[in-house]
């Protein structure tokens, strides 16, 4: 059974872990290393035992730590001998137009093949989302809200579910107001409503590099030209590189992914959202910000969006339920400060409504369903995840590979030897079915070649052991 | 009990509906005459007294004929009294950059309100849809389907909904295969594709004039220029003018709605769609075609779309099940010839996948919940309050009111003596709990000052009547 936590125990056993965690890191705890037993670290930390034996469980997940019978925990051994992480990308401060191949159909299809391995789309396991509760939503609501349920919703969207998400941002210190939220077809309609609100075809936008290949497509289809900023697999966008940018270049927009880009997996500190924040606002440049994976932190605190910086509402923060809860119910939101009035009107017109019965599902799961509860063993289960294909990627690729080390989200980076091509690796890969995503798509300009993202949001197996040394076999022949 | 009907029977008694109507069309049948009694017109027609049961009936929902007790049936006298229909849009043939207002929002707000009599947007009552039986669907979807209805369904979209889809295609002559079809989130995601994948920025496209709203707000936002066909109530685009059109523009598409244009109610001769394919296909413009109310026909035989006609894949048939099932579920798609594989792309890029369950459940009723039925019961509905409404019309309007006879749908367009000022009337309207759409919104060049559009999709009743009395002394006080 599990033992029933308050929100104040929550946060204190996350705080410990976190904290442990550090000392591994630092080298305070070393591999191999015996910690403190439970008694002891109780006394030492003046917090409960179970705290301790608590902190200790999401420590032993995280696959920091392990337990040996009858002796106690200890620092795992793998943990200082990973790969190191990628370098910052280099990128030339012009704007690119963008030409992101076709590759993305063929790395979406696998998603419905139980045959392939998924180490492609960044998609969670569905055996990892609240399913059965779920679809019990959507059948309840069928039947209160019947005539409501198949009528259109028109913008902004359901009234409860948007009161939830206003709810919701207070965790961050948000102060969201469910008039001043839409909800989208998923969080990449949101972008869409962003990027046609505020560029048109010959505009330029900065982003991030690399970042999420749909994004870049989006803005090939509508014309928008890009200019990348460098970006560091920790820290995120490089703001001085930013600052330059902006003289250099008359921004329509900035799109970022603030907290655990994807495929970078990086955090950016809260002082240079900040700033980032203070710098584009001063210039009336938007933030497009893309919040999808803000939920899904390994450590004790959700970080920001940069929206919490945000006074005069400037920054379009978009997010969705579509990495925690349910990719196939198609719901997303933005909050999109002085652009609402045209975000409702755009959403009108590319969509006309978002799907009802999902929305007041969704509404209810959140009010009454446990969202913070799942949303706890699901980072749980994600930090161990990348934790285990990172250990595997040290078994299992060529010398000289380096993998990130994200903090949130559910993805790799992975920069393979300089004579890897990540676009053979993905053929051969997919010839023995498994699917991964090839890193020239994660940038207009088809930088990273020899980079791959490896989905992590799938239970940690056998079967996922051996497509990794499959994969790190077919790397090493390249 | 409702009377079973073999297919074989179905069509005869629509015949002989539609030939009866025809007699009262042309005079043969006058109004206040007493029509053939049941036997009399079973001996002379060679057909059972079933069937003419079953046709008098149709056409006494659709308000042509009117049974008095212990009399038989009788011509209803409104019928050639209504007001004339208005006449062909007269339009000059440049370009207009596209500039919709947002009167839009406000006539989709009023959806939400049950105060509102809702003459407004073009929606069904729920009361006239399966709401029961296709909520079932989607609870017994959610447990037959419990990982796949949570996950991701990425483009084309839900392969039975496709096979439904392809299936139904046979009633009009098509043959639509699975494969080439991409599910959307409503026909107005499937409209937002076509455009995006034929035509970008400063590029122009040809529309029906009038045409529904959504549309030139679609292209505004695409930055998409416009010219307008001159197009006529009851045979929808002039193809004479078209060909003109060809000559001095360069056209990346034609936009039409040729079968029930919205707003007009216009649908194009089956020789016209034959040789505006011809025409566009020689020229290798692509067609754009929204079909959404094809199946809304209240005559014998659906129309055909244009579709039908395509021999080289320039035709882009879009539809959805909004106008006949489920708005909320926000469910379309897309047959796109040869742009299918563009289209899902941009499918990708713009919503990722259309919500899962809401898929499973429309296929499944197509399948196996007597879509067939149903529509025929909502034809008949629509018909009847489309006579309603245009009868009220007559009673309740001003001199020199026009509207028009359309042949299926379930929209009026109301042409008002020229010193009414549609916009006026709209926001006097709302001051009254009615909302109707004001014409302007249907043209870029703002024509259409003295033009409304009337919703009829919901059951007559004397609310409506009411209503329809004060817009009109609205109207005539303008």
């Amino acid at each position: 059974m599990e033992a029933v936590l308050s929100a104040k125990d929550e946060k204190l056993y996350e705080r410990l872990a976190f904290k442990i965690h550090r000392w591994v890191e630092q080298g305070t705890l070393k591999p191999g290393e015996k910690i403190p037993s439970v008694r002891a670290m109780s006394l030492q930390q003046r917090v409960s035992v179970s705290t301790v034996l608590q902190a200790y469980f999401l420590l032993e997940n995280q696959g920091v730590i392990e337990a040996r019978p009858q002796s106690g925990f200890y620092v795992r051994a793998l943990l200082k001998d990973l790969p190191p992480e990628p370098s910052v990308s280099k990128v030339s401060q012009s704007t690119v137009k963008v030409g992101v191949s076709d590759l993305v159909s063929r790395v979406y299809e696998a998603v419905r093949r139980p045959d392939v391995v998924p180490l492609g789309a960044a998609a969670p396991s569905p055996d990892l989302l609240p399913t059965v509760s779920l679809h019990r939503k959507i059948a309840l609501a069928s039947r209160r809200f019947a005539k409501a349920g198949i009528s259109y919703d028109p913008p902004p969207g359901n009234e409860a579910l948007r009161h939830q998400i206003a709810r919701r941002s207070i965790e961050w210190g948000g102060t969201l107001s469910p008039d001043k939220i839409v909800t989208t077809c998923g969080g990449m309609e949101a972008l869409n409503l962003c990027l046609r609100a505020v560029a048109r075809s010959g505009d330029t936008v900065a982003i991030e590099s690399p970042t999420y290949y749909g994004v870049l497509q989006a803005m090939e289809s509508l014309g928008i030209k890009v200019v990348e900023i460098p970006t560091h697999p920790k820290d995120g966008a490089s703001l001085s590189d930013l600052k330059l940018i902006l003289k250099k270049h008359k921004l329509k927009a900035c799109l970022m992914i603030p907290n655990f880009n994807n495929p970078l997996g990086s955090c950016m500190p809260e002082e240079n959202k900040k700033e980032l924040v203070k710098m584009l606002s001063r210039e009336r440049v938007p933030l497009i910000e893309d919040d999808i994976y803000g939920d899904l932190y390994f450590g004790a605190l959700r970080p920001k969006p940069a929206k919490a910086f945000d006074r005069d509402g400037w920054v379009m923060l978009c997010s969705s339920f579509s990495k925690t809860l349910a990719p196939g119910y198609r719901v997303g939101w933005v909050a999109a400060g002085r652009f609402q009035a045209e975000i409702e009107r755009l959403k009108f017109i590319n969509t006309v409504a978002t799907a009802t019965l999902p929305q007041i599902a969704i509404a209810d799961f959140l009010e009454t369903g446990g969202y913070d509860r799942h949303l706890r063993k699901l980072r749980r289960a994600f930090a161990s995840q990348v934790q285990r294909v990172t250990e595997a990627i040290h078994r299992y690729f060529p010398k000289g590979t380096r993998v990130t080390r994200p903090q949130g989200g559910f993805v790799l980076w992975v920069e393979l030897p300089p004579s890897v091509s990540s676009l053979d690796l993905h053929h051969k890969a997919l010839k023995e079915g498994i699917s991964i995503v090839p890193g020239p798509i994660f940038s207009p300009s088809q930088k990273y070649l020899n980079f791959i993202r490896l989905n992590c949001g799938h239970p940690w197996s056998e079967r996922m052991e051996a497509a990794l040394k499959t994969l790190g076999g077919l790397a090493g022949g390249l």
